[in-house]
């Protein structure tokens, strides 16, 4: 028997013969989420325990076989599936999929990294308690892709990145060793911040097996709002009287630009988006919500005292506050939509930045013109998480061209002119979606040289073979 | 002349005459805050400017001298003092503490590690904002060493540690190079995080030169309670009804038990203790701040509502709601003394541990007994920052016995006995103070081989000859 053949034996031994997947349709471990890449593993492997997926990675790294470890594969920058050549291992996480233990004391929750977002969340609801990590893939999704991507959300702006909402990991090394970090604790200073480090690094320097995460408990009231602003910088005035007036109570704080809704209104013309009609839309609206610990009645008194003070201030022109739950999904959903109404309008060019919220205005006003200059007739759907700097500042194809063409001829182009001006503005060129290997040649162009020098290091030090997810976030 | 006075050459003509000091007397950089030790430095070296830390950091590393970096010399674990050669160079940060810019809109400060935490507190409050960091030695330690040893304090269960607080860092590394990580966004994926790995290394992989940080809103009002509780486990449920009722308000919850309160009693008569009078004294009382940003009205109502649900559930004998700042200064004033009326009572032996809230009350029970069982008549200090599960777990000499004696014969085996039953609760032994030299061996013992050799693996990589702070926090 050739290597490969003897190392899926062992696999099978390993995990049982079900659960190493080498024939059959791959495509949903093999395709990436956008449907950009195809690559083809050697096998999928499905562990089922810690114990198992040591085991996977120590008979992995003997043979020298490297892995790419996945969860619900809905990553936005290629970074959970195989290469092409037939030489890779993807580890599946989706059987590792337990909710071991939630502390209601303790404010805590331990779960398994193959869980789904979704029935994390759902889980925690029932025992009266909010995992306030929200986003549009929450459906398939799952905590590990979650922690390894650091992903983002609606909420980051009140609950921080998932980063920000784990108190400790269990993770697989790159030799196979277990680390169980799963303290629970909020407050450990034994050394240096290991968890940290396997956050966000998509896989290449160990595998998350499973984390303990804080839960709060449940807001009495949830109310949502949806103003028209007459500017950027009025909408960043807006941000700052509604941390001052709802303080942590602001969950959601989300900006939309006017070429954005009018996508919406074109392609689902039964939703019905507010300011859209008259002589004068305004450039922006925004959606703001407020969780409240009290009564529904004292979060109205303290949005309507914050849209008092907005409009006297001029930086809010109208407002709608939603009656009901129904009315609230309703402005939520129009938000939502802004990404599915893109696609309907055709292909576009996607960026996920983030810049410091007050240099914002700053930046759109200088980068929309850079791009009319260079590239005209582009159309800036703008829109994203304002409260935590986020923009999702995408640009769609002139009218009437061709939109393939338009993609294959200038997203190159558009990439450097956006994120060069990211990079004057001390942004970040992937905000909330991470770099895997769509990204991880304009990372060696915008990050600094010291810090990619120090990464480099850092993973040789932890995954010398280069065993883990290789050639994602780093050229070595 | 020898390599060292070249050395001493090239840092006077980096920083100048006067800020390298080799004369005269130097006990506020050669000996640590308790006094348990002294170095001797080869000089110490005060530059001002991040340039200036980088040209020097490189003139030790061609020398092979040494550097241990230092800010207000006030950590508690003998992390930043020169050892006994005098072969280090003790690098100052003191004259790096300029503030650079506090961005109201972005919520961020950006400033300098020499720069006293109050000082920078009150250059916030000044512009209406709130650097929530607040800890006993904020009048001389300094925000390089806060986030180099990941300072905690008293209000962490809302704001986090300074971990938490901190968005962006620049770092001078072991090669003398300068890391511009100064972003000050909130969502940023590009790469590992290397802002979370410096933090809290003790200077052993970087010098933290500045950093930006996360600032609020100043609350409206903040109101003090002063509980009484039947238990322990009464403690934690009040801390989950205090959750409930306050939620992102509740900004300070700590726990006080009878022994420690009856030393601020006995040695601060002066202070008007609640509660420590009559037949039934109660075995613990609770510190709580509830910080609002509607009205003092407001907070009030909050405060009444927790605790009529809390004497309801018994989880509260009694309780006093401060009337005035005045009263709410000596409330804290109360918890603040512990500390000082234990060294009136003699030398002890102090532990800075965390346990998951939720297993406090048993963790308490165990090792008291334990204590009792193994050390008879040692008096339990126990007090802390219940809301994150930290206790200061301190053991007094017996009465009558010679304390100093106890100390010298019983520190080791009573150090042994409490960390080996956190070990079993998957507790810290060191929750917010650190590492140092203090506990260097004891880390070894307790931390997780596996977590060591990662920490180790790192430490080579990004410090090869290790220069930074050699035998901090790691064995090599």
């Amino acid at each position: 028997m050739n290597t490969h053949t003897t190392l899926l034996v062992t696999l099978r031994g390993i995990v049982g013969d079900a659960h190493v997947l080498t024939e059959g349709d791959l495509t949903a471990y093999e395709q990436d989420w956008r449907k950009r890449e195809r690559g083809k593993a050697l096998a999928v492997v499905r562990p089922s325990t810690t114990a198992e997926v040591a085991a996977v990675v120590k008979a992995c790294a003997a043979t020298g076989v490297s892995i790419v470890p996945q969860g619900g594969n809905t990553g936005m920058v290629v970074g959970s599936i195989p290469d092409a050549s037939g030489q890779q291992v993807v580890l599946s996480l989706q059987r590792l999929a337990q909710i071991r233990q939630l502390d209601a004391a303790n404010l805590t929750v331990t779960v398994e990294s193959g869980c789904i977002l979704q029935t994390l969340q759902e889980a925690c609801e029932k025992e009266g308690f909010l995992f306030p990590l929200s986003l549009a893939a929450e459906g398939s999704c799952t905590i590990g892709g979650n922690l390894s991507t650091n992903a983002g959300g609606t909420q980051v702006v009140r609950y921080g990145n998932t980063r920000e909402l784990c108190l400790g990991l269990e993770v697989v090394t790159a030799q196979g060793e277990i680390w169980n970090g799963l303290t629970g604790l909020r407050k450990d200073n034994t050394g240096y911040d290991l968890r940290h480090l396997f956050i966000g690094a998509e896989g290449t320097l160990g595998i998350i097996t499973a984390a303990t995460l804080r839960i709060y408990p449940l807001p009495a009231t949830q109310l949502t709002a949806f103003a028209a602003v007459p500017s950027l910088e009025a909408a960043v005035a807006l941000l700052g009287l509604a941390h001052k007036h709802l303080n942590a109570g602001l969950t959601g704080f989300e900006v939309m630009g006017a070429f954005a809704l009018g996508l919406v209104r074109k392609h689902f013309p039964q939703q019905n988006v507010p300011f859209q009609t008259g002589p004068d839309v305004p450039p922006y609206c925004v959606v703001l919500e407020n969780s409240d610990h009290e009564s529904e009645s004292h979060a109205r008194g303290q949005f309507e005292r914050l849209l008092e003070a907005a409009l006297e201030q001029g930086c809010v022109l109208d407002a709608v506050v939603a009656e009901n739950l129904a009315q609230a999904r309703a402005l939520w959903h129009i938000r939502e939509s802004i990404p599915l109404a893109q696609a309907q309008e055709g292909l576009n060019i996607k960026h996920d930045i983030s810049i410091a919220v007050s240099r914002i205005p700053a930046f759109v006003q200088e980068t929309d013109a850079l791009l009319e200059q260079h590239f005209r007739g582009a159309r800036l759907v703008n829109y994203g998480h304002l409260g935590d700097g986020n923009l999702h500042y995408n640009v769609q194809a002139p009218v009437g061209t061709d939109a393939e063409a338009f993609l294959r001829d200038q997203e190159g182009p558009i990439n450097a002119l956006v994120y060069d001006v990211v990079d004057r503005y001390n942004g970040s060129i992937s905000a909330e979606h991470g770099i895997g290997s769509l990204k991880r040649d304009k990372l060696e162009h915008h990050k600094s040289p010291v810090a990619l020098n120090a990464m480099r290091a850092i993973k040789l030090a932890l995954d010398p073979h280069n065993l883990l997810n290789p050639g994602r976030v780093l050229k070595l």
